[in-house]
This record gives structure tokens, C-alpha cells and sequence, in this order.
């Protein structure tokens, strides 16, 4: 018996796609990845998953599992791999508003988990574009972050327990909801933000907070990042660490954007630095808009503030919110070369770009630069647009871009993970004992390298 | 030339410790655990330890990291090994409010830490009685906790970075101060709670937070546990979530304080549930006492409340921590035979405990029991004084705790670690796949077994 055939004995015939009924399964979502999968599984339940992976194992065949299929870097690429979709294992297992947890499987869409635990006045804070498809065993297995960072932390953060199938299909269970537990090694966030190469998730138990009531949303301008840094500190001392987003945009973004979308211009003449904020408030009867609009106050009139507009309506607020939504669009209007996802420490944003100044008028003076950033996380976004497109040349400046980031104490990858379009990178930068332990762990936990191979690992 | 003369060599002969001069060394601070170390090595630097650690390495040496040696497990048992104290590496690297960090050698004492956040007006959030002795090294190779836990999290994560000597000599940097990193595995988090037996910790940077300003504490008085939760639940959203305790005492506690110390008698006939809560603010002339009153009344109102006593003065609050604080004084007034740390989803934490008193009325129907919880982490301290004191009649006791505990999805250790005395406790009930997981990173990453044998894996 073949091996498709074994699998379609365990799985129904129904779930184990080949040929032309894979042809939804070939592509990323940013066109540049393209693959052949060998077949693709659609397994319903743990006990399959674990199945498959024993019978993969056993044949040293290659498996790379799929949630959304939304990641930036090739990380479901799956050349002549079965490809392992975790779709149909979409259920909520437990939904727990007394214990703040929801226990959802692999294949639940973070919107799902969004709307369940707002029934229950509750709030899943992880969020980012691609909610709508984004499922649970691909948001823990990227670590993502997104736009809530700042105020409840990346997915690995909103994570307690998890249940793992192994690359030899044990399973092991970490499914606890427990706020402490130090009982043996931290297995839970080894698993995490491995991008599927030391075992499959197949499901979680995940944190759950009071929903806020009432937000408070601002555009501000001011003429440096040590200023709006020291800025952020101030609205996070003085409404209770209750600062959800602190987004920057330099006044390139917002000359681009006025000029796209002239109906998102920006209220006032572009500062050096625009910052889009928000604040949010559980507590009933409070109003964060007089919250905000008294510390700002006070910012404008000691003059470390130049420029503020407060949302007065939802309206007004969700126009706020798409200036900074509006970031891949107005970034992908003329075809990006290098767009990258660095990190640094938040008092070294302003050193990294100056850096970065110096280093592409040698490299090269043609070149454009596009970014935003999720100022309060020190993660940016940073494009660019090269004079000229040799794939050399293109190369230089990635490794420029990574190699400052990372002399600055930073990370050449904050929230997007390394999959195939960072394995060069991260070989280059990343600190060479740490790579000979992550080896030693792969080859450990995969001895016979099955799962999602050639990815981060270099 | 022997070991210990190349050891004397590598690091000074004032700073190998042999014989009587390791009189300091030798018992631990729980007074269970005693031992005679090969000697007690004093390096002053990351390359000491390191070239320590090659020549254990190389000869095959055990080594046992040890930091204020204030653990409550025998975690820094070290017979016969080369004890490792990291107490000379206790140098601030870098001080760094603008980015709310601090880079602190292994061997810094918790109590400093607290001190230089203060000369910024931050705060360091770890805190737990011996914040006096314990270590940089040791509060994040156990993964501490203690009374701050509900708001700014454990030991984890309070920490960005790690600097690590592995078993080998070799020094892995991880020291970094990111909010968002994903460049790989997180080896951080596998290294701490660890407890010393994957590397040795030297170096970390630390997140600080705004200092708070003014605090609200009261003792509260209530019938049931679900009560309880319900009304953290209420006093997290209505404070936007600036609970920074809520620590439980049952009646029996209030009874005994109040027996042995009348000066600390619960001002109220003590409730089935009596709870101490704190919320702290950092906004500058918000009331919290003023907060915190309503939320209560509301709560008084409605009958969710029976008892509420809001300090009033510093002093008053001062004596409803001593309260809390009595515990260890009062649980060892007679010899505790069974003392554990256990952690339960938050929602059940009144089953464990209608569970235990069946199994003890089975097991030991003299037992007494008696108990204090954090209860917003689901975090108990559960005692038992036994009806008879043979070894095979504690560990039954032992055992039942574990069992009911890890049966209702909770874990045997939750802040404590494993160490010496909860490794069977391991074997018996963690998840046998998450055991072999440990036992092979353990192999990959440290194959002689030199570093603290005998802690921790089965």
C-alpha cells in the first residue's frame, strides 16, 4: 500500500487532497512563495494528526503544517511535503468566562475567538490584519504580535497551555490554564513561535481579559522619538498602563497618504513624528477622552507636544485607526524590494534610522525609504524602495538593515517570524551559540528532520 | 596539576573555598537539605565562569549554580560538586529608564534592584520575603513569583534577555531588551526555571515598571470561592485592572493569627473566605481609596460582600499585609510535615480543596489542615499537619495533594520548582511525553549531565 493510500485509510479519502483539488494549497498569501505539495491532509482530531506524523515518521516523509496560510516568510511552503492543514480541528473545546480561558483547537480563526469572548463581555487581545483567516496553530507558532503588544502582549503572552503533537506522534499535553506552574522545563514556549519545526500545535488554552467600555483615540505630532518615547512613558504612568496603541508614522507616511487618500490627510502639517494613540478604559463611567485630553494638555504646554487632535466620535476615531491600517497598501503601491520587521530597544529607534541613513547613501543614494512602526513595541516596519533591483544588490541592503538592527541590541525579525525568507539572516546575525543549541533541539525533538524542513533552521 | 588547582589558577586561590572555609555553604535555607561541596568557586566575571565550566566539562565535574541559596527545594544541593556562587558577579551593567530596563549580573540581590528603580521612579515588581538574599540568577532560575504576580507576572516575565554559560563553557547572549523578538527558538524562556541544570545564568536584562503612587488595601470577608473570583473579576475591570493582590485566608488562618498573635486579630468575626486586596495607581492624584470604596459598597450591596475593612492610614495597611505575611510564621508554630505549592485553574480551587478533605478523611482522619493562597494566580500553599509522622503516610499525603491537583488541570509546583524535593512528584505526575521532551534537551544540551545533577529531571 502506498503511502497517500495508508493516509487515506486513517483520514477518509475525502482528506487527503492531491492533484488539482490541491490547488488552493500552492501559494502564499504575498505571491512570492509558490509549491508543490506532495498531498494535502486535512486531519479532524488529534489522534489523526498524531497518526499521520507517526506514519510520516516512520516513511521520513516531510510535513509542514498549515492554519490560514497567512504568514509573511514561506513559512508554509511545502515543496513535495504533505502539507498538514489544521482547519477542520476548529473547535472551541471549552470556553471558561469564571477562569478568563478559552481552550480552542489548531484551526479556530481569531475572529471566532474575538467574537466568543465578547459574548462574555470579554476581550482575546491578539489582533492584526489577518484576523479573518489567521488560526490558532498559526498564530502560536509565529509568536505574532500585532497591534495590542504594548498594552497584553504578543500571542505567547495570551497563551497558558498547549497540546503538541511530537515528530514521532506523541502527544504531549501542556493544556493547563494555570497562571503559575513551574513544574519542569518550559516546554509550552519552546513549542511557541517555532513555526511548526519542533511539533504541531494542535490546540490551546488562551487568556482571556475584561472587555474595554470606552477608548480614547489621538493623532499627535512632535519632532523626535526620544520626545515621543518620553511622551508614551508619561500616558502610561498617567492613565494606569492603560495605552493600548502608540503607532508612529514619520511625516513621509503621512505625505504619502494625503496624496493617495487625500480624505485620510493629516489634520495638521506633518511633524517629523506622528503618533497615532490610543488609550482604553474597563472601568464603567470613566471617560478616557478627558483622561487623554488632560495629559496632552499638559504635553502641549511644557512644548513636548507640537500637534494634537482628539477623536471626538467613533467616526472620527475609526478615520485615526485607518491612517495607520492604511500602512501595506500605501507601502505596496510601487513594488517593494526590501521590506523588512526589525526590533530594537525603545531608546534606539531614532540611532537605527540615522544609522540606516548613512549606510544607504553609500549603499545606495537612489534609494527610497517607507516606514511605520509600532512605536511603543520598538518594532518597525522598514522598506525600501532601491534604485536598482539586482538581487546582490537587494541582499546588501537587508543585510544592512539587519546587521544595524541587531549592533543596536535589536532583532532583525520582531514579529513576523524567520520561515524561508529569514533563514539567511538569521544565520547571519543571529548569536552562533544560540544557533548551535537550536540545532541541538531540533535534532533532538526531529531527529529525522520531518517537520517543516528548511524552515528557520539554517 | 588537579582540578582544584586549576580552578585556583583560573580564578585566584582567595576565590576557591575548600574545607571548613565552606562552612557557609554546606545547609540550606529550609534546613532539610545539607551537603559537602568538592569547594565553592567565587568567579567575578562571565569568562571566569565559563572557563569553570570547560574545565568541569572536561573532567566531567559536577556543578551546582548557586545564588542568595534561598530556594525551598534543595534546587542548590551540592554534594560533592564544584558550587558555582555567582555572588561576586553582582554589577549593574546598564541602568536605563528610557527604555524601562536594567542589566544585572547574576549576582545582584533582588532588594537592589528594587532600590535603583526607585532612584527613577520605577519599580521592579518581583518581590517575596527573601528579596533581601535572593539572586538575579536564582529568582530567574527558579522562575519566581510571590505577591505581585497577578499584575506584573512571574520572574519570566519580567525578563527580556539572558546572558548563558552552557555546560561546556560556551556563552550564549541572548541579552537583549526587545518587546518583540522572533529570531528563533526561545531559548530564554527554556533557560529560565531551569533551575541551573541547562546553563548557568549570568546576566539579564529586567523590565521596570511606573512606581505607583498611592495604594488601597482591604481585608474582605465572604462566604464561597466562586464569590471571591467573581468579585476579582469586578474589582480587575472597575480598577482597569490595577489589582496588585488578593491573597487569601480561610477562617482557620484568621483564627490561628488571631490565637498567637492578638495583635493582628481580623477586625471582623473571620468569613469562610477572607481575602486581603490591594489595587495601587500610578496616576497622580487619583484616589484609590476613594475607587475602591465604591467598588465595594456596590458589592456590600448587592450581598456578593459580607465584611469590608479599608485601611486608612499607612499603618493600617502595614498591618493587613503583616496579616498575610504572618503565614510562614504561623504555619511552622508546629512542625509541618506536608508544606506544597500548588496551582489550580483559578475556577477551581474550592474543588480541590472539598477533594482533599474527602481523601484526608480516607488517608488521615487526624490531620489538620491549614492553608494560604494566592488567590488571583490560583496559587495555594497547602499544609498539613498529619495525624502520624512515617515516611511512607507523608508521601501518600504528598501524593493525594499532587494527584487531585494535576487531576483538576493544576500542577503540583507552581512557584516553588522541583529541585530535590518535588522530583518524584515529577515522575509521577507530569505528562510522560513532556518528561522525555526534558530528558532529551537535557541530553543535547548538556551530555555529561554535569550541570546540577540530580535536580529537577526524574
Amino acid at each position: 500500500m502506498t503511502l497517500l493510500d495508508r493516509l487515506r485509510d486513517l483520514l477518509g479519502p475525502a482528506h487527503v487532497l492531491t492533484g488539482d483539488d490541491t490547488a488552493g494549497y500552492r501559494d502564499d498569501w504575498t505571491g512570492h512563495y509558490h509549491w508543490t505539495p506532495l498531498a494535502v491532509l486535512r486531519p479532524g482530531s488529534t489522534e489523526e494528526v498524531s497518526a499521520v506524523l507517526r506514519l510520516a515518521s516512520e516513511t521520513g516523509t516531510p510535513v509542514v503544517p498549515v492554519g490560514g496560510n497567512t504568514g509573511l516568510n514561506g513559512g508554509a511552503a511545502a515543496e513535495g511535503a504533505l502539507m498538514l492543514s489544521l482547519a477542520r480541528m476548529n473547535r472551541l473545546r471549552e470556553v471558561n468566562p469564571a477562569a478568563r480561558t478559552i481552550t480552542a483547537e489548531a484551526g479556530v480563526i481569531l475572529e471566532t475567538l474575538h467574537d466568543e469572548a465578547a459574548r462574555h463581555g470579554l476581550v482575546f487581545p491578539l489582533t492584526f490584519g489577518a484576523k479573518g483567516s489567521a488560526m490558532v496553530g498559526g498564530f502560536l507558532s509565529t509568536n505574532a504580535g500585532g497591534s495590542n503588544v504594548l498594552r497584553y502582549g504578543n500571542a505567547r503572552a495570551l497563551c497558558l497551555g498547549i497540546e503538541v503533537v511530537l515528530a514521532d506522534g506523541r502527544v504531549m499535553n501542556l493544556l493547563t490554564g494555570l497562571h503559575k506552574d513551574n513544574s519542569g522545563y518550559d516546554l509550552r514556549d519552546l513549542m511557541i513561535g517555532a513555526e511548526g519545526t519542533l511539533g504541531v500545535i494542535t490546540a490551546a488554552v488562551l487568556k482571556l481579559a475584561p472587555a474595554p467600555v470606552a477608548h480614547a483615540t489621538a493623532l499627535l505630532g512632535m519632532d523626535t522619538l526620544a520626545g515621543a518615547l518620553a511622551l508614551l512613558h508619561r500616558l502610561q504612568a498617567g492613565s494606569g498602563g492603560a495605552v493600548e496603541a502608540f503607532e508612529f508614522m514619520p511625516a513621509h507616511y503621512m505625505e504619502r497618504l494625503g496624496r493617495l487618500k487625500p480624505e485620510l490627510a493629516c489634520p495638521f502639517e506633518p511633524c517629523a513624528v506622528n503618533v497615532m494613540v490610543e488609550i482604553a478604559t474597563t472601568i464603567a463611567g470613566e471617560d478616557p477622552v478627558e483622561r487623554l485630553e488632560t495629559l496632552l494638555e499638559a504635553a502641549l504646554e511644557d512644548g513636548s507636544l507640537t500637534e494634537a487632535v482628539v477623536a471626538t466620535s467613533e467616526a472620527q476615531r475609526r478615520r485615526l485607526w485607518t491612517m495607520r491600517e492604511s500602512a501595506a497598501e500605501i507601502t505596496f503601491v510601487q513594488p517593494v524590494m526590501v521590506d523588512t520587521d526589525v526590533a530594537l530597544p525603545l531608546d534606539r529607534l531614532q540611532e537605527f534610522l540615522t544609522r540606516m541613513e548613512e549606510r544607504l547613501a553609500t549603499l545606495d543614494p537612489e534609494a527610497e525609504v517607507f516606514l511605520v512602526a509600532h512605536l511603543g513595541d520598538g518594532n518597525i516596519h522598514y522598506s525600501v524602495y532601491p534604485g536598482r533591483d539586482e538581487a546582490s544588490h537587494l541582499a546588501a541592503i537587508r543585510a544592512a538593515i539587519a546587521g544595524e538592527a541587531v549592533a543596536l541590541g535589536g532583532s532583525f525579525s520582531a514579529e513576523h517570524g524567520v520561515g524561508l525568507s529569514k533563514r539567511a539572516t538569521l544565520a547571519a546575525h543571529k548569536d552562533p551559540v544560540a544557533l548551535s543549541v537550536m540545532a541541538a533541539i531540533k535534532a533532538a525533538l526531529d531527529p529525522k528532520g520531518i517537520l517543516n524542513p528548511g524552515k528557520m533552521l539554517p
